[in-house]
């Protein structure tokens, strides 16, 4: 492909999409040429809306799923699809050699997953998933900033909540407490960023056992959703982490990394607070101890970085469409993305595992 | 007692005793009278060098623990003896008559707990826990505002940590991790303040049933003591909270109360930082979506109050000693301090047993 623009399609008209519309606009190397819902006129109108406030300078055209993945002028395709369909459309998009950003949870299990990675493979296309916080330029800040050997010393402890209070009408209708269609619920749709965080601070090595505990499920027995979820990992070296995920519990997004020497705390790990920097604390407090008096002070770092949060050529989910965009035209498959998103499912697998087990500690295998 | 001024006794001159000295010193309703050691040349050692820095008008008498015990101008004693003798020292000073202050974790089991809290009863002093932060000035704005209905909305989720690096020295010569002395290690000295603060936010309502996780422990097979811990409780109304504690993470000391509304945040619940008001945040996030635009606006209210974090006369530890003497001079017993210490050691109790039996939920009883 000697082209240095990334022609995009998008795979289902869902309201997640109209984020990564505005990604693929702010992109400098993605054009949308094309959106597709079943039915097409529902697409059309989606893409009216969009245009409307966000405009390419031709506008993407509206078709059927199997239209776009026939169209020559798509290179690369987002699946915002259902999970409990998106296998499906994966792997044709593949066999089509469209490249994949998949949206999350992946998979119903990581089964279905190896299979869609499996065909992006055999036809040499990528496969990414799209958790944004992954491409914040926050991230590469965190990493050094928990490597320097002096901040947080050597991992001890990790721990995240993301949870946001969904209300009865998303209980009602949301597809995201629909067995069929969103099987992992708040775990798949939440717990999958509290996972991959945790994986991120521990380079991708997967934790050697896991266990979980389903606080609150949705739905009758047999076919019941996740809404609240705990879960806690463990790493052969004696590092640990514990998440929770909730659909009942208002908006948090905090992140605490602990070491022998300090701490990171992360307000807004997935997603920074609009109107903000992008910005983590470090805090090593110091012990006085003189006599009778008994001070504890804390001496907070903050680390920030300049960063819209929300569709600017800067916004993390930019970043994640130029970086993906780049690999697509790039002709290499890099094959980190795969193996993080098989992981993090791997993981949320056998939490769930280890909650329908009574919360017994499982092997990751 | 017609006294206004209630008259204590140190039974073991620790290190973290000379707080509390100091505390007696600030409370206005308190005096200190005797200082016991086994050898009542370290007691007089002790003395002088605390009288030398933060002087009562009439220095306090060097003694043994039998005689201090005997003495007829102490009404209260303060015992922060290691937690594994200190059973011996409460029953006799309850039946010698003396109020009794006791260091946490108050026994090695919630058994032995209970002797000693009969033992108080039947002699009609006071017993209490020596947990300074439910003294401080913030616990009943924190209380408040977890009530007002608004701000967190109904609880669904607990999070805390509380940790400190000990270092290696810690770990050969401190009596915190000898299993004859202190047999609950971290969990004892530090999981007693995560377990305490849950059972406040949650009005000192029992959870139903918890698990633990021994992460670390140290000491010989069959003697070891817990390093780094992390538990979970499950309350019937499907609130849940998870702690860690560790003697191997550097200082966090972190609590997240969260609920369908909003959440509250408080860094330092143990002992407030050290030249910083005494505060929390709550936030209640709102979420703007309109067309290809996502924002998550985070809308923070700091609460504070003022409060100084050691030696002065609004301390938590100075409350602490003055609300102390202050039922020890009333001549009634106020039994929701033995219920809540009961309570805290129960929870405990259940943790470490779960931790035994490889993290199954256990009941509370």
């Amino acid at each position: 492909m000697a082209s240095s623009i990334c022609r995009w399609g998008i795979l289902g008209a869902a309201n997640i999409a109209r984020k990564n519309w505005k990604a693929i606009r702010f992109a400098e190397n993605a054009i949308l040429t094309a959106v597709a819902s079943r039915e097409p006129s529902r697409a059309k109108e989606w893409l009216d809306a969009n245009q409307s406030e966000c405009p390419f300078a031709t506008a993407p055209t509206a078709c059927t799923y199997n239209e776009l993945l026939k169209r020559t002028d798509v290179d690369a395709v987002y699946i915002p699809l259902p999970t409990g369909v998106r296998r499906e459309w994966v792997v044709k998009a593949a066999n089509a050699g469209k490249h994949v950003l998949c949206e999350k949870p992946c998979g119903p299990d990581a089964g279905e997953l190896r299979a869609m990675i499996d065909a992006c493979n055999a036809n040499k296309v990528q496969f990414m998933d799209g958790v944004m916080f992954m491409h914040g330029k926050r991230l590469p800040l965190l990493r050094s900033t928990i490597d320097d050997g002096e901040t947080v010393g050597q991992l001890r402890r990790i721990a995240t909540q993301f949870s946001f209070a969904a209300g009865d009408d998303f209980l009602k209708g949301n597809i995201r407490v629909s067995n069929a269609l969103e099987p992992l619920g708040a775990l798949g749709d939440l717990g999958w960023y509290n996972i991959r965080f945790s994986l991120f601070v521990m380079k991708y090595q997967l934790p050697t056992k896991v266990s979980g505990r389903m606080l609150t499920e949705h739905g009758p027995a047999g076919a019941a959703v996740p809404l609240e979820f705990s879960g806690e990992l463990f790493w052969g070296n004696g590092v640990s982490a514990s998440f929770y995920c909730s659909f009942n519990t208002e908006l948090q997004q905090w992140a605490h990394v602990s070491g022998t020497k300090g701490s990171i705390a992360v307000r807004d790990f997935v997603l920074p607070f609009y109107g903000c920097e992008s910005e983590f604390v470090a805090d090593r407090p110091v012990f006085n101890v003189k006599g009778t008096s008994y001070h504890w002070e804390s001496h907070p770092r903050r680390f920030a970085v300049t960063e819209y949060s929300d569709g600017a050529p800067d916004a993390q989910e930019t970043n994640m469409i130029r970086t993906f965009s780049g690999l697509a035209l790039s002709g290499k498959v890099d094959p980190m993305w795969p193996d993080v998103a098989l992981k993090t499912q791997t993981v949320m697998d056998t939490c769930l595992a280890s909650a329908r087990n009574g919360g017994v500690l499982m092997d990751v295998k």
